[in-house]
Order: C-alpha cells, then structure tokens, then sequence
C-alpha cells in the first residue's frame, strides 16, 4: 500500500464541533434516516455529524457509479463536485448539517472548518483513486474491502466488521468491476480465509 | 458522462491573485523547471501559480500510479493527502507558491483561498475517479485523454492539443492498465480517427 490510515487531527473536531454548537442553537441539523437520498441542492454543504453516506452517481447506460463513502466530519455538496444528479444515499441513520455556500464565505471560522473538513474528503477521494488503480482485480476488491474497513468498520476479534448494508453489485460499482466478478473474487477470498461472512450478510476482514 | 467540465469561478481566481500579490512580495514563490520533482514536506502546501505537474506516487512493486495531474491555482501538498512519498514532478516550467499550514490558519482570507483552491482539486480528484470506474479499458483510456485534454489542453482547428509529455507508460500508470494494453488501445483510436499523433509526439484528441 503506498497510503497511510486514516485519522482526524484534533483542529478539525475541535473546529466543526464548535460550529456544529452554533448550528445546533440555529437548528440547521437534520436527521435523515437510513435508506434515503439527501438532496443534491445548487449552492448547498452537507456536513456528516453522525452516519454513513454512500455516493452514488447514476450513468446514461442505465448502472451507477459508487464514487465512495461520506463520514463523520466530511463535507460534501454541489459547490465540491463536478458531478451532477449526484445521489447520496444514507446507509444509517444519519444527522447531516446543511447550509449555503455563502455562509461559509461571510465565517471564517466556519471558513477554516469546512477547509479541514474538505481535505478530509480530499485525502479519502485521493484513496479510492489508488484502490482503483491496483492492477488486478482481486487486489482492487482487497483495497477497496481494507479501505472501507479501516475508515467505517468496527474492531471485532477476527478483524474489522463491515457493519452496514454493501451488496456485490455496490462493490461492483465501487471498483470498475462486473457484479459476477465481484461474486467470484469473494468466493476466492473467502475460501484463503481473507474474507468471512456473518450472519445478517455482514463481512469480517482478517488482515 | 456523469460529470461537467471544469471551471474556476471568479471568486477562486480573485481570491487567489490577491493572496499571490500579497506573497509575492514576501518572496513566497519558487521557480521549479521542467523535469524536476517538487519537494513534498510535512505541512507545507503548494500552489500552483504557473505549470503543470504530474503527482507520481511510488509503488512498493516498483512501479508507480500517477494519481493525477495538478494545475493552474490548486493546491497540493502533505496536510491535504494521505499518501506518503508523493512524488509530484514538473512537466512543464511551473512558478509554484509555498507555505506552511498554520499559515493558512492564521490568515482567514488565505483560509478562504485555499479553501476554493481545494475545492478545485477535489473536483478533479473526483473527476478521475469516475475515469477509472469506467468498465472497459478503451472508455477508460478515452475518458482519461479527454479529461486531461478538456482541463490542460490547447484548443487547435482539429480538437485539443496535449501539448506535454505523456508517455504510454504514464497512460498506463494513471488508468491501471498495463502499457501493452495502452499501446493497442492507442493505435485503435487513431485506426478511428478520435486521435491523431503529431510531431513531437504530441496527441490530438477529435471530439
């Protein structure tokens, strides 16, 4: 692997949780329950206080793109994306900030923690680059596996557990791949003992 | 394609120039000349005044990923990456500004200028993605060679001039495919009349 773990350096919690008080009081906080679409609003930041975002981008032939996932503290929105009729999808229950561009050009102390909170995303999207650049399929299924673990899964005894809903053909979109390759590597990695799967379809990484 | 072209908003550029003036006259910006590598220094960024620069990261295998391309007015640099030994390398003349971190936390209008300037980059860190989610290797190829002539080609009578130098081995490197497959795919694409070789080994692209 050429990249690092993820971490959160103390400025930016300290930075979003002072702005996510004021917030609260001017009840910009929403919650959106797993399993909706946010929308994808001209002008509009969404930051995750709490939950899982999976962002999907639909294409002309009909499949999607999975362009990644969205945690806590990262911000994302149209004014931080080329892309359009980008859908992002609550895996969770989430509690996401919105509120308009502007606002952040009139706070500068909001100013510095939207800064953090977008190099944050910077640093997972520049991941999910090097996952896609792994020349083999099966090593791009691993990295993409390891990446989602690292950053979103828990501690169990065995490795780190994918607790949130991912289906082979969400991998498939993830990865560049198809949805039986998908099938096919999984099958692989669970027969090396890489991979196991849980009861209620979730899946353990031994690293 | 899901995405749309790139494009810098007045408020970047303003923004930008204002800060460069500002540091210009504290002797903040570096000449760096073709076919050099750009330091990479925990907390220091760079801005790209002038150039354009190839962001190459070393693989353990020996071969390298070329995780993008960086140009006019963003931003790049260790606090915004999670790759370690990035070695960003010049591929033409390239003014560049440098400065640590804290700087742009002690300066809320730099804040705010790094902050669009980020935004830019993530834009195009996005916008690679989407290239290598591309299911076949030629849409993958076609993708890539268009994105790179749409943000840092040269209009001319036929299409867009990639009018630096990009071997089939950095092609290979950027999209995850093998140099061999590039080559084929190349010559398939001038066989159709989308791309054309010029003198000097530069491309055409006809849109």
């Amino acid at each position: 692997m050429a990249a690092a773990n993820c971490t959160v350096s103390p400025k930016v919690l300290d930075g979003l949780s002072k702005f996510l008080e004021t917030s609260f009081a001017r009840k910009n906080i929403v919650h959106i329950s797993k399993g909706n679409y946010i929308p994808w609003l001209k002008g509009k930041i969404w930051i995750v206080v709490k939950g899982l975002i999976k962002l999907r981008v639909p294409r002309i032939d009909g499949n999607e793109f999975i362009l990644g996932f969205v945690g806590q503290n990262q911000v994302l929105g149209e004014p931080f994306s080329f892309i359009d009729h980008c859908s992002p999808f609550t895996l969770v229950d989430c509690e996401l900030l919105h509120l308009p561009v502007e606002e952040v050009y009139n706070s500068p102390p909001l100013a510095l923690a939207i800064l953090e909170s977008l190099s944050l995303r910077h640093r997972s999207t520049e991941l999910n680059l090097t996952v896609l650049l792994e020349k083999t399929a099966e090593e791009r299924v691993k990295a993409f596996l390891e990446l989602i673990a690292t950053d979103f899964g828990k501690p169990v005894e065995e490795g780190l557990m994918i607790d949130f809903l991912i289906t082979h053909q969400d991998i498939a979109n993830a990865v560049g791949l198809t949805r039986v390759t998908i099938t096919r590597i999984l099958s692989q990695l669970k027969k090396t003992g890489w991979l196991r799967k849980l009861d209620g379809g979730f899946l353990v990484i031994a690293f």
